[in-house]
């Protein structure tokens, strides 16, 4: 029900206001509608985790995804929607990950496969366990000492609301089961980079190094690390060995895709508003926080600015395929449309809690620009940072063309609770905090998408005819 | 260190107090002390889920736990300890449980067979799923009509601090899966029965009435369970299909047993004191709160009354086998030992939370010690309430006597979200609360084991001679 009044909404943009019909509400009450009120973002979450679910990248999922998403915009309103195809090297996860401590302490550990990992033999491996603390650790080991071991690699990684601890805790992943492999080790578990304390582990991407043959490796859910942890402890120096057993594969180049669409601007000659997402998940959840909850913020927010007038500049949405495994979408994307000038580039991929900080890298090229949009969105309780905005992991087009960036900061308390856990389900959506997402979203591509001047310098523009007048 | 710093302290019961030792605090202060400081049950707890693990009923991890016990009493200085083997029908979980929509909305789901469940051929069925969103539903349903489907049984369920909504929600798993197999269903699948939001599922026990074979029935997590209801919701009349693997076994008689100990009393002809707890847990777990927790309480209260003096009863604890799948333990003591009086008897079986309220079933008959009782444990922020203790799971014999019952109602507000969960773990235990268990337990446990009258009735007990008198 909600789709169809939404799609004659939308259509109803290019329609005369008809008599009676009260001003459609200005950008400032459309997003206290959104704060108020909004449940498209949610109800994208809730279609996409539903009807979908987890939607790994290089897979029929993933093709699902696309396609569910496409006929979302359709619905919307939104024109020029397209799947626009790219190949890539594919890693599945397979479908055996046992992890079982054989002595002294003979029990079960949950694990999950990291991105990238080799599967053992049928059966598995066993193998003496050496337990490094961190990463620092692991590297100091002497060349060759992990020959016929299993790493067991820890760290130790506190909640924070701009998520920066997962700069700190996240080599135990990126790097950890590298580094083992090129000391001989026969397979590598980490301590999950994460913050809960459910037998949930968190996967994601790990690397090997040229030249070295990828091992099994996987991460053990936080609870099954501390166990182990405690084990050691009380081993004595009796040696804990562990059994693995995992059969992820590589399945070599297969198809992916980013899903694009628009809200047409009046003036489509000028560079658009790009909003960005990532559509695949990692195969173990339905990926409602990662990132369901990003494309549902973008849509929502880009619908409701429309709806309080067809805005100046093009706003495109971009829901990037295949970025869990190396955000292949995102440089696809920027590859074939390098040459199409970006005015800026916001991303929203930390899940649906709270923003509470906006950066931009234009606060000093642009300082009216940038006090333009912190003093709209400070009634959300969003104050305006010192960092310069880096942009998200899709926005690899507007690095490209070093063009404008907007970062939207939300609480990130909890997002490693979940990140890249089966327990990033639709449950842990807090409505709440979604609308205030999608009405500071609102508020800010409402006003970048009626920008006249160059976002990035705030240099006038020179005039183009505006090629559309409704609204 | 503890431990033999314990078994020390334990032994110097026996041991006259030597020139210038403090004179042993008396019962309340070591309740204080217990409140305060506690490690002892924490170290039970952390020593058996690492140490040993998950405990399934009939296997040699549960012939671990009770050789792990055994250690354990006999370094608290422990007397009479001894293992009670019985023989019961054992059913183990298998290796594989797999569940997934097949459509029209593809995705796995999380399942965890539930005790007593049949397996699935290998391959698994696949079947169109029949949702009831409750069992009365499930009840209505014609004779026949599950035929070559699967039954998914919801319900609804609400935290509560007395744990009552586990008797409303419960028999969506009890008895579930056997009404839908009588129908003709080949398959089950059981919203969980917890109140948590994690991938996790919460197995337990199921019946199939006589005459109906089992077959195979698993519980979703409680995210899943929404997911499933939400496809329903949307799929509009068309059949959703569910792949459903499992392999559980029924392996016949194996043996399983129950352990026991003693602080044995001044006057060991008196009727002794019984504390109860289960030393089995799920498969899926290790078991900190069901029942780690509860063993680590009562021998952590038993060696706090001993150490202000040894007391004129003998307490004994009694870790009970094979709760879990059937009471096997608590029915076994029963019959072993029906002919020797129990003076009175407590369980600790609820988790780690703190205790709210004290029952007994001698309110009336033994109004002065209920009374005493009470008094005692007020300023542990424990209330005296009205209904009449029942007794633990693991206390038949008790009642088979028909003796005296005391409940220590533990608060069981965040209980349901782990209880026969993977998430059972160690981290779970909040040591203040805990602590507050033993503190309780000590001043209660003190109290009976001191008291001269028949603790149902407070009728006096012929004198017998005192064969000791240290302390």
């Amino acid at each position: 029900m909600n789709r169809t009044l939404t799609a004659l909404v939308a259509l109803s943009l290019c329609v005369p206001a008809a008599a009676n019909v009260p001003p459609p509400l200005d950008l400032a009450q459309r997003a206290d509608l959104a704060l108020a009120s909004d449940n498209h973002a949610y109800a994208f979450i809730e279609g996409l985790t539903t009807e979908v679910g987890p939607r790994q990248a290089g897979t029929e999922a993933e093709a699902r995804a696309r396609a569910w998403a496409v006929e979302w915009l359709k619905q919307y309103g939104f024109e020029n929607i397209a799947i626009e195809p790219f190949m890539m090297d594919t890693w599945v996860p397979g479908d055996i990950a046992h992890a079982r401590v054989t002595g002294p302490f003979a029990q079960d550990l949950e694990v999950l496969p990291l991105g990238n990992s080799a599967a053992t033999p049928v059966g598995g491996i066993e193998a003496e366990v050496v337990y490094f603390r961190n990463v620092d650790e692991l590297r100091a080991a002497p060349d060759g000492s992990l020959k016929g071991k299993i790493a067991f690699i820890s760290h130790a990684m506190s909640r924070t609301q701009d998520g920066s601890q997962y700069g700190f805790a996240g080599p135990a992943r990126w790097v950890g089961a590298g580094i083992a492999a090129s000391k001989g080790a026969v397979g590598a578990v980490i301590k999950s980079v994460g913050t809960d304390n459910h037998r949930n582990p968190h996967t994601g991407g790990t690397s090997f190094p040229d030249g070295i043959t990828p091992i099994p490796a996987g991460a053990l859910s936080l609870p099954d690390a501390a166990n182990l942890e405690r084990m050691f402890a009380r081993a004595k120096g009796r040696p804990i060995t562990l059994r693995l057993e995992m059969n992820p594969r590589q399945l070599g180049p297969k198809e992916s895709g980013n899903v694009v669409g628009e809200i047409v601007g009046r003036n489509p000659s000028l560079p658009p508003v790009l909003l960005a997402c990532h559509i695949d998940s990692w195969w173990n959840a339905p990926g409602a926080f990662d990132d369901a909850a990003g494309c549902g913020i973008i849509i929502a927010a880009a619908r409701s600015v429309a709806e309080s007038g067809r805005p100046l500049r093009t706003i495109r949405v971009l829901l990037a395929g295949a970025e869990e495994v190396g955000l292949f979408g995102s440089t696809a994307y920027s590859k074939a449309h390098l040459a199409e000038p970006i005015a800026v580039g916001i991303e929203s991929d930390f899940g649906a809690d709270r923003i509470w900080r906006f950066d931009s890298n234009f606060r000093e090229t642009n300082p009216v620009l940038h006090k333009k949009i912190a003093s709209a969105v400070a009634r959300f309780g969003v104050s305006s940072g010192t960092d310069v905005a880096g942009g998200g992991a899709d926005l690899n087009i507007v690095r490209d063309q070093k063009g404008a960036l907007i970062d939207l900061q939300q609480d990130g308390t909890r997002y490693f609770d979940l990140h890249h856990t089966p327990d990033d389900t639709l449950d842990k959506i807090d409505i709440v905090q979604l609308r205030q997402n999608v009405a500071v979203w609102t508020q800010v591509v409402g006003i970048l998408a009626n920008e006249e001047t160059a976002i990035l310098t705030g240099t006038p523009i020179p005039a183009a005819p505006a090629i559309m007048q409704s609204n």
